[in-house]
Parts: structure tokens; sequence; C-alpha cells
């Protein structure tokens, strides 16, 4: 019996919810969960922003814990791995983008939160190569939110060939920029962050950045005019983005993986001068996952976390809507 | 002397206008004017819509001639040689840009009607390193548009490395779509034309379009959802682009060479799902004209064209303006 937090309808409160998992498919691998990551887009399913949700819904895709159970064919995982599963929890294993390694990419990936039963529960099932194995040097408790925040600023490094040396903007210091701005420094990038906080410009520094400037002041984004190879944008708020455009270099990328509440404005001629390029990303295969790890581990990055009990998990979820949290939030047993 | 043509004042009629040349630089040749094709931008210049004009100002800067004076330091042009100019008459030389023989987004890019005579004139001059040499195969009557609206459409499928068999939109089919339907059916692509003209339909089909959709009718461009690996607008006016960015495949690209006149509203989620992109680029390098001059001569491509003697450019520029020049204008003696 899985013994899991389900929300019963929009905006719900979570309560206990217990189930038996379906038969164990040949391809599939059962997770008992040691620690779930809570993510912004579980909000949005909880609150059925996108009209996806299905009740009762079990949210979290964040999951870390240990394989219990294998199918008979699957290959490469033993009982007891330490493994991690993220915003995917199957691929059709058919399409251009599958055999692209673009997995994220494939149009019939399964979500973990989407008609299917998340990690806020004791054991969750996924197709085994939907999962990734955690290094031994990677600290378990704060890697959830590698699985989705990480490799979702991680993918653009490896999609766009971002080079040591390039000059690398990041707008928005929070969960996905606080981990940005550790990969690019690792990168061995100059990092420049973006932030209206002004608190955080300290620990932007601490966390790698080379530079920071306010987000919201005209003058200081133009001191930047010109000068980025590639910014990265975490932020849901609308900025200026016809200004933001002009402080890449010729041929510059401005990549989303934030998403704005707004639709982007844009101007053409702006885009032109420097032939300039727009784009937008969401999370990564798994075999960019496993690569975010390994990086990761080599350079000791992790998520910065507060830590709640799966018992307070409707504490969590406040917390994650105050926005207030300090980065991310890990639920534990 | 010089005999132009020139306007005084924004919107103005365009006079004769004489002038003597400048003393000729050693780096700079003097171009005997045959032919000068009538761009869009001559009209932006000569009604001052970007704020830059000077006057008097000599606009024309698709310009086919015979080099008839050599400064001491040119290379590799000869007295009588056949040659073009297009937007750009010198560079700095001395850039990135440059270096990387990206000259046309040199930031200190000399216009060839910005702050300089251009081609409405007997004579124009200009840096060796901005005129290209015309082959012999190239019909000399039509050329004038290739150094404008050709290279303008050929330059993005070298930048983007588009391949024979590529699935290819073409939005908008006038100076720049006609040339674009025939450079990318002769590279081997699958061109799909969007129109709102039901007379250009066949011309479209004739130029070396597969297929031609109605750009204003939703249900027509649904038919090409997840369709193209690239899109290339030409227009400048408002369209659905989310509706568009959905008719690209998994890494598209929406590219712009038009200039709409509203800003783009774009919708983040819809540039995620497919990992898509959105860019835009003027023009293109000397190097890329002349790349475009040999493709165009191997495969017999030329705009389609309507001819005015210069004595009649005023008559040309209110062709021009009425929008229903079909598809390019070319001043002749």
């Amino acid at each position: 019996m899985v013994e899991a937090y389900a929300v019963f309808e929009p905006k719900g409160e979570l309560k206990p919810y217990k189930y038996e998992l379906e038969k164990l498919l040949p391809n599939e691998v059962v997770i008992d969960v040691l620690y779930c990551g809570l993510c912004h887009s579980d909000l949005n399913m909880i609150d059925n922003d996108w009209g996806i949700s299905t009740y009762p819904l079990v949210a979290g895709h964040e999951v870390i814990g240990k394989v219990s159970e294998l199918g008979s064919e699957v290959m490469n995982f033993t009982i007891g791995q330490n493994v991690g599963l993220g915003w995917h929890c199957d691929y059709c294993h058919n399409c251009d983008e599958c055999n692209d390694d673009d997995h994220n990419l494939c149009k019939k990936a399964q979500g973990t939160i989407i008609d299917h039963y998340g990690g806020f529960a004791t054991k969750v099932k996924a197709d085994f190569q939907s999962i990734v194995s955690i290094p031994d040097s990677i600290d378990l408790e704060s890697a959830g939110p590698l699985f989705c925040a990480g490799v979702t600023v991680f993918n653009p490094l490896l999609q766009y060939d971002i080079k040591a040396g390039s000059k690398v903007g990041v707008i928005g210091i929070g969960g996905l920029g606080h981990l940005a701005i550790q990969f690019l420094n690792a990168w061995g990038c100059e990092v420049t962050a973006f932030t209206t906080s002004e608190s955080k410009k300290q620990e932007a520094l601490d966390l790698g950045a080379t530079y920071v400037l306010n987000s919201s002041d005209k003058s200081e984004i133009k001191k930047a005019i010109a000068k980025f190879d590639f910014i990265i944008s975490t932020v849901d708020v609308k900025l200026n983005w016809n200004l933001y455009l002009r402080t890449l270099k010729t041929r510059g990328r401005m990549h989303f993986v934030g998403i704005p509440l707004e639709s982007l404005n844009i101007d053409v001629l702006t885009l032109m001068i420097g032939q300039k390029s727009i784009s937008g990303s969401q999370v990564g295969s798994p075999s960019t996952i496993a690569k975010m790890l390994e990086f990761a581990s080599l350079h000791k990055i992790k998520p910065i976390i507060e830590k709640y009990e799966f018992k307070d998990i409707n504490k969590a979820i406040d917390r994650l809507r105050s926005g207030k949290s300090h980065y991310r939030i890990v639920l534990h047993r």
C-alpha cells in the first residue's frame, strides 16, 4: 500500500491518501521515496492552472529514493540503488526526439504528476529509462531539486554549446537562478546576476556571480549593453525584454527557462541588429540529468534548501506559495 | 560632376542634383552606375522614418555598374569591371564582426545611403571591400535587387545551415519572398509559401514553392502544425506569430528578415514546447553576396522586375509606394 498526500480539488489542502500501485510493467521500476523537492509547477498542477489536472492528484516530481522493485526488462539498475526521477516518468522511445536523445521533447512523454501519481508518496513507479542513478558523492537530501530546477538551467549549457569564458547573464536569483549561477561559474563563464533583491546581492556573489546588477534599474542594465553571449531568464514577471536584448553581443541568445506571466513584446529590429536569437526550453533528457549530476559532483554544486517533514506538507506548500523559500524546499521522512 | 536625383526634405519629391565626388581615398573605387534597384528602405530613408536621414539625400543601394576609378590600395578590381554595391559601402575592418566575416554586423559599417550619396546617381563611391564582382552569367539589368533583397533572404540559409530536404515556410510573397522561394527551391528544400493574395498562388508555385497556404486563414496555417524546420518571414504586418511558432518542428526557428510594424507578441510556453528559436537578420557580408551570386548564376535565379528610366524616378517611387510593384523596381539609363 502506498501512503501519499493528495489534493482532491483545485487549490485544495493535501490530505493522506492510500492506494495500491498498478501491476508493474516489464520496463518499470518502483522507487521507495526518501526525499521529494517542491517545485512551483507542483503548485500549478495542484491549482489546475494549466487545465490539465485530474484529482485526486499526487504531486511531487523531484523524487529521490531507492529502487525497490524491478520489471523483467529493466537493465542497469539494482534493488537498493539510489536514483532520482524528474518531470517525466516515461517516454515513447520511438520518435525522432527520443532517437536524438531529446527525450524531454518527446511529444508523448509522460509527466510524473500528470495523470500519474508522483513523489508526495512512499512509492512511485517509473519507466527505468526515465530515472537516473545518483553518484555516491551527491548529497541525497538536497539532490531532489537538481532533477527539475537543476537540469532546467544546466540543459541550455549543452544545447547552445556555452563555452568557458563566455559572458552570461542570469535573470532572477531564486530556485532556478541560484543553481544557474553555480553551474555557470563552474563552467568557466563570467556570470552577471540580475536581481531586484538587495539582500540577494551578496549571496549571488558568494554563489559564484562575478557581477550583480539590479534587474529593475534601467541604468544598471544599460551598463551591460552588448556584453553577453547568453542570457538565461528564470523569472515569471514581465521585464523590459528589448532592453535586455540590447545587452547581448552579436549573435547572442536570450533563453527562457522561466515562463513570464505576460507574453514577450519583442521589437524585430532589436533582434535583427546583431542577429540575435530568443529561445526557450524545459527540463532536459535523462542523459543530460546524468551529465549534470556528474558535473555537480565534480564541482560540489548543490541546491540551497529548506527542509520539511512529509507530514508538514501543507506548511511546506504555504511556504512555497509565500515566495519566500530560500531557495528550494525538500520534503523528508 | 555627378548627376543625381536627391530629395531635399522628408517625403519630398526627388529632383536633379549635381555634386563633385570627394577626393578618392586609397581604399575606394568609383562605380559608374548602370542600374539601381528601388527598395522599401529607400522610401524609409526618403521619408526619414527612422530619424537618421540627412538632406539632400541621394538614395539607392542596389547599385549595378562599372568600376571607373581605383584608389591606390584597391586590389582585385579593374577598370570597366561589372560590380554591385548593396546596403553597406564601407566597414571598419577592425572589429570581431569584420574579422569573423560578419561585415554586415559591423557596428561601424557605413550605410550606402546614410550620410553618403547612393546609387540614384551617375557615379557612386565605395570601399573596394564592400563591392562585389558580378559573374558574366548574371543578367545585369535585374541584378540590383540581389544586392539587398537577394542577400537578405539568402544569408539565413548559410547562417543557420539550412539543409537540402529541409521543410521551409516563406511568409509573404513580395520582393523578398519571391527570391526566397527561388533560392530555397534550388537549395533542395520543400518550400511552403504563405500569402494572402490568391493571384500570387500560381506564381509562387511557378517560382518553386511546393505548397501555397493562405497566411491569414487560421485553418490553412493549422495544416502545417509541427511541419517546418525553418520559417522565414518577409512581411511588415502583424500575424498570429504564436500560431506560426506551432508550425515549427522540434528545434525549429522562425527567422525575421521583414520588420513587422508592431512588436512580436510571443508566448514563452509556445517557444519552450519543442525548444524553438526566434531570430532576425539584415542583408549579409560581401562574401555572402558573392556566394549568392554564384548560386543564382548556377540555378538561373533572378528577380522579377519592373523597369523605369532614371528620369522617371518619381513615377517609380510612386509605384513602389502603391505596394503594387511586381516584384522589384529597377532604374535604368
